[in-house]
C-alpha cells in the first residue's frame, strides 16, 4: 500500500465519501472469488520460464481490479493480483523441476510494485482487509518456503520504485537487487501516508531477516520518500544497487549464480497441475476427496475429507505418473482452495466441523511413500505443501472442531487435522442404531505427526499440543503407530473428549451452538493465542504480534474513519486525528 | 475481570447507557492519577509480615474505586487496587529483606478475587482500558521477578473463587493452591460472559508457563462456570486442592516450604522506601533527579535525568546507609513514577524527549559499586528494579528521542535510555553560541550496558539493536568504556544522527513536528513491534501478541459498543453481535 496515487497524473482530485462506499458495496456484492487460475488466464503477471531461471514479471492491468471501483495504477495490487502470484508460486514448484531461480521483477516503467491498492483498501470492508492481508502474507511465506526448502531461490530486480506493498514483495526474496537511477527507490509510506503499519510483514522482516538497527527502522518507515542507491545498501535494506547500464547483465549474472547454488536434481520433469475439479451451490462445495456442507442457520461449515480409495503406487516413478491425481497431492489442493473459499467469501460461518472418512492404512500408505523418498523432488514438494496448507488452517480465524467417528481415517498426514483443531470429540465406541458392528473410531500418529509438517512456530502439532510437558509427548510418541480408540487417545492427551452413543449427538451439538453464540472477535484472538503456545518465530511474529497491531489500527478511526488517514489519501486533506496514544 | 455482578444479589438490574456515560465522564475528568502510596494508606490490601513469610490479604474496598460510577464488589479491582498491590511488591522486596515467601489471599468470604470491575471496564475510555491493563500487566510480572530473582516466591492461596483477573493474579505466582469445597473454582469467563478476552497474561500463562494442553485451555477460557477440585489439578489449573478443613496448615506449610528454598541472607535489614518528593503542575513534574516539563503544544514531555552529583559511597554498607537516597534507586524510582504518572495522565504527550545532565564518570561509579556487589541483596534489587523500569519504558507507547547534548551523561545505566530510544541524535562538536568550550557530548558502554539489564526478549538492549548483526555488535563491545563522541557513536551505530551544531535544532524539530503529526496508532503499533527484534518469550508475548489481540476486540462493537457484551453486561440482554469473523 503506497503512494501509487499521489504520483498519478490523472488522479481524481478526491476519494469523496460517495465513491468510498460505491465500492465498499461493490465488495459486499461481489461475487464468490475463485482461487483457482493458470498462467493463460493472468492478466498481472507474466511467467517466463528459461532453463533454470525463471522470471515473474509483474505488469498490472490498471483495469483488472477483482472488485469494481478502483483502478490498479502503478502496479498496485488487490486480492485478483495475489492470486495470480500464488498460482505462479505452485506452479513454479510442481510444474518446473527445471527453474532453481526465480526473478521478480515489473514490466512498468520506473515503478517496481506501489503495494496494496490504497482505494480498495480505504473502502474495503474491515473483514475483507484483514482476510486480504492474511493471504498475501501467507503467499511471500510461500516464497520463502520455495528459497528455503525447493531449491528455487527468489530474487528481487527491483527495476523501478518498490514502496509499502511492494517493498515487502522484495522482502520476501532471499536477495534485492534495487536499480541505481537516482530516482528508484524503497520505502514503507504505510505510517506517514496512510496512518497503517505495512500489512504484509514489513515490520518484521526489517528487523528479524534483514537485520535493520531498529531505530534506523523507525527512521525508515517514517519518511514516506523512500531510500535508494548507496544507502539502501549501507542500511541493509536492500542487497546491491546496480546502475542501469549494468542492470540486465547483473541481474542474470546473480540469478545464475543463486540457481548454481541449488540442489534440484537435473532433468527432472515437471508434472501438471490440472484445473481442479469443483462445484459450488450455495450448500455444499464439492471436490474429489473433499465436500464441504455450507449450515448457514448453525454458522457451520462441515468439512468431510476422504482418504485414499486406493494403496499408493509401488514406488517413486509410478507417484510421478499419477502426478495431481496422487491422493496426497489431490486432496491438499483441493483442502487449500477451500480453506481460502470459506475463508474469503463465508465469513458468518464461525465454525468449521472436520470429519475424514476412509482407510487409515492407506493414508499411512500414502505417508510413508512420501517419507521414504524425500530426496525426490515431487514427494518433498508434495510434503511441503501439505505442511503450508496446514499453517494455513492454523492461522484461519474460525473455530475448528474434529469429529473423530467410525469410519474415520485420522491417521497421520489426516491426524494433522485433529490436531489442528481447538479441540476435538472421538466417539468411544460406535453409533448403536447406526451400525452396531462398526470398528470403533481410531486416530494413529504416524511419521507424518513427528516431523515433517510443522507449524509456524517451528514446532510439531504433537510438541504444541504438548508444550513444556515432555512426559505426556514421550508417552505418545512411544504409541506411534497403534490404532488408539477413544479412551486411549483421550487419556494421552490426543483428543479433548471422548462421549459414547448416548452423549455424542448432544455434547457435540452445545460446543457448536455455544462456539456460535460467543463474540467472533473474542474466538479469533483466543485461538490466534492458544494456537501457538511456545516458541515464536518470524513467521509466527508476522500472523501474531504484527498482524493484531495492524488489524486494531486498521480499525481504529485514525484510519478507516471519515477523517482517518487511509480514508483521506489523495484528496488533499490532512486526517484528523485523535491524538490520544493508547 | 469477571462474574462480580452476576453472583451479587443487590445489584442494580441494568447498566443503562446513562449510567455508562456517566462513567465514562468521570474517568475524563479524573485527577490526576497518583501512584505513590504506602502500607498505612492502603484501602484495599493488608501487608503482614510475620519472619520469612508475608501474608497479602486483599479485602477490596467497595466503597474505594479511583473514578465514581462502579463499586468494587466481590474482590474486584481497578487501577486504584492496583497501584496498592505494586506498592506491597516492591516494598516487599525493599523493605523486607527478611520475607522468602509471600501469601496472597483473600479476605473476603468464598471469594478470591473477581477479577477487573465490568462496571469500570465497560465505561471506561479506550486508552484507560488499555493502560489499565499495561500497568496490571506490569504488576504480575514484578511478581515473577520477585520469584525468579528475589528468593521471594508467591503463593497463590486461593480460598475462594478466583475469575478473570483474580485467576490472572493466581498464575503470576509461583504456586496455586485452590480451597477444594465444592463452590470455589478458576475460571477465565471473559469470552464467554463478556466478549473479550483476559487481559492480563491468562491465555498465555496457561499454555506457556502451567502448561495446560491448548484444547483443554480452550475449553476451559469458553466455560464461564470454572473448574475447581480434583480436575483443576488434573488440568494444571492449580497446583493443588486442599479441603477447607486443611486449608490453614496446608498453606502454612507450603509458604514455610518455598521460604526454605530461598537464598535470601540470614538476620538482612530492610531499607525504608521513604516518601518519594514530586511536585507537580500542569507544565512540569519535578523530583530530586528527574524532571519533566510538559509541553502541550508540541505534543512533547521533555524528561532530563540527572546524574549522582557526588561519588558513591565507597562500600556496600554505607550503599545500606544511604538507603533510598542511594543515587541509583532514587532516580529509578522517580523515573517510574514519572512514567506511570505520564502515561496514564497525560495521553496527548506522543513524544518523550530524553535528556541526562551530569558526570558520565559517577554514573559509571554507582554502576561499578552495584555490580561488583550483585550478592548483595539491595544491590542486586536496585539492579533488578532499574531493569524492570527500563522495561516499562520499552512498553511505553510513546515515541522516544534520546537528545545526547554537551554536559550528558549517557553512560552505563543512564545509555540505556538512549538505546531504549526510538531514535537519538548526538550532537557532533558543541552549541558554539551556548559554549564554545564545552566538551563535546560523549555516550559509553558499560557493564550495565552487557548484561544485567536485559529486555523482555530476554536480550540486552545492545543485542536487539544489532540482532543478526554479530559483527557490529562485537566493534561496540570491544569499545566498552570509552566516552565515545558523535561521528565514533553514530559510526558505530550507537545513536541515529550525530548533527552538528547549526542543524541540531532544526532536525530535532523537525522529528518532533513529524512525530506529532502521524497517527498515534501506527506509531504506537511501529514502535511494539520495532522495539522487539529477535525472539520472543512469555512476557513480550503478553505484551506484543496478547495486548494487541486485545485492543483491537476491546476496540471492536462486539465488546465496547452500545450492544457488545461489554456493555450489556448484567444488563439481561444478550449482546447483538456481528457474526462476521474477521
Amino acid at each position: 500500500m503506497t503512494s501509487q496515487d499521489s504520483t498519478s497524473a490523472d488522479l481524481a482530485p478526491a476519494a469523496d465519501q460517495a465513491q468510498a462506499s460505491d465500492v465498499a458495496q461493490a465488495t459486499a456484492d461481489v461475487p464468490v472469488v475463485e482461487f483457482r487460475t493458470e498462467p493463460s488466464e493472468y492478466r498481472h503477471w507474466r511467467l517466463d520460464v528459461d532453463g533454470p531461471v525463471a522470471t515473474l514479471t509483474m505488469d498490472v492491468d490498471e483495469a483488472g481490479g477483482l472488485v469494481p471501483g478502483y483502478e490498479l495504477k502503478l502496479n498496485s495490487y488487490d486480492l485478483g493480483v495475489d492470486i495470480e502470484l500464488y498460482d505462479a508460486v505452485q506452479r513454479l514448484r510442481f510444474e518446473h523441476p527445471e527453474v532453481r531461480a526465480v526473478v521478480m521483477t515489473s514490466g512498468k516503467e520506473k515503478i517496481f510494485c506501489a503495494g496494496a491498492n490504497i482505494r480498495m483498501l480505504a473502502a474495503s470492508p474491515h473483514p475483507w482487509k484483514v482476510n486480504f492481508c492474511k493471504f498475501t502474507n501467507e503467499t511471500r511465506n510461500g516464497i520463502e518456503d520455495a528459497t528455503a526448502h525447493s531449491g528455487q531461490t527468489w530474487l528481487a530486480a527491483v527495476n523501478g520504485t518498490a514502496s509499502g506493498g511492494g517493498y515487502e514483495l522484495a522482502l520476501a526474496c532471499e536477495h534485492i537487487m534495487l536499480i541505481d537511477d537516482r530516482s528508484s527507490v524503497v520505502s514503507l509510506p504505510e505510517l506517514p501516508l496512510l496512518g497503517v503499519l505495512p500489512g504484509t510483514g514489513g515490520l518484521t522482516r526489517v528487523t528479524d531477516k534483514r537485520h535493520v538497527r531498529r531505530d534506523v527502522a523507525d527512521y525508515f518507515s517514517t519518511r514516506a520518500e523512500g531510500i535508494g542507491g548507496k544507502k539502501a545498501v549501507a542500511w541493509r535494506l536492500v542487497d546491491e544497487a546496480v546502475p542501469r547500464a549494468r542492470w540486465q547483465e547483473a541481474v542474470a549474472e546473480r540469478a545464475a549464480e543463486l540457481a548454481g547454488r541449488s540442489a534440484r536434481p537435473a532433468g527432472a520433469n515437471g508434472i501438471e497441475l490440472t484445473p481442479l475439479q469443483k462445484s459450488r451451490t450455495g450448500e455444499e462445495i464439492c471436490y474429489r476427496y473433499v465436500t464441504a456442507r455450507l449450515d448457514r442457520d448453525r454458522g457451520v461449515a462441515e468439512i468431510t475429507v476422504s482418504g485414499p480409495d486406493a494403496d499408493p503406487p509401488g514406488d517413486v516413478a509410478a507417484l510421478h505418473d499419477q502426478g495431481a491425481a496422487f491422493w496426497t497431492l489431490a486432496v491438499t489442493r483441493e483442502l487449500d482452495d477451500l480453506i481460502l473459499d470459506l475463508r474469503t467469501n463465508e465469513l458468518e460461518l464461525g465454525t468449521w466441523l472436520l470429519r475424514t472418512r476412509g482407510d487409515a492404512s492407506r493414508v499411512l500408505a500414502h505417508d510413508r511413500l512420501l517419507l521414504s523418498h524425500r530426496d525426490d523432488w515431487l514427494a518433498s514438494e508434495i510434503v511441503h505443501y501439505l505442511k503450508r496448507t496446514l499453517k494455513r488452517l492454523d492461522v484461519t480465524s474460525r473455530s475448528l472442531i474434529a469429529l473423530i467417528e467410525p469410519g474415520s481415517c485420522f491417521a497421520g498426514s489426516l491426524l494433522e487435522l485433529a490436531l489442528a483443531a481447538d479441540r476435538s470429540f472421538q466417539l468411544f465406541g460406535v453409533f448403536e442404531d447406526v451400525d452396531p458392528s462398526a470398528e470403533p473410531a481410531t486416530v494413529t500418529i504416524g511419521e507424518m505427526n513427528l516431523g515433517p509438517l510443522p507449524m509456524g512456530n517451528g514446532l510439531t502439532r504433537l510438541q504444541t499440543r504438548f508444550y513444556g510437558d515432555e512426559a505426556g509427548l514421550a508417552a505418545v510418541d512411544k504409541r506411534a503407530g497403534e490404532a488408539l480408540e477413544a479412551q486411549d487417545a483421550q487419556q494421552l492427551g490426543l483428543v479433548t473428549f471422548a462421549p459414547d452413543d448416548i452423549d455424542w449427538d448432544e455434547e457435540v451439538r452445545i460446543a457448536v451452538e455455544e462456539r456460535a453464540s460467543f463474540s467472533p472477535d473474542a474466538l479469533t484472538g483466543l485461538e490466534a493465542n492458544y494456537r501457538f503456545a511456545g516458541p515464536e518465530t518470524l513467521e509466527t511474529k508476522v500472523f501474531g504480534r504484527l498482524t493484531a497491531w495492524q488489524n486494531w489500527i486498521f480499525y481504529r478511526p485514525n484510519a478507516s474513519g471519515p477523517d482517518g488517514a487511509l480514508r483521506r489519501y489523495g484528496t488533499g486533506r490532512r486526517a484528523d486525528f485523535d491524538r490520544k496514544r493508547v
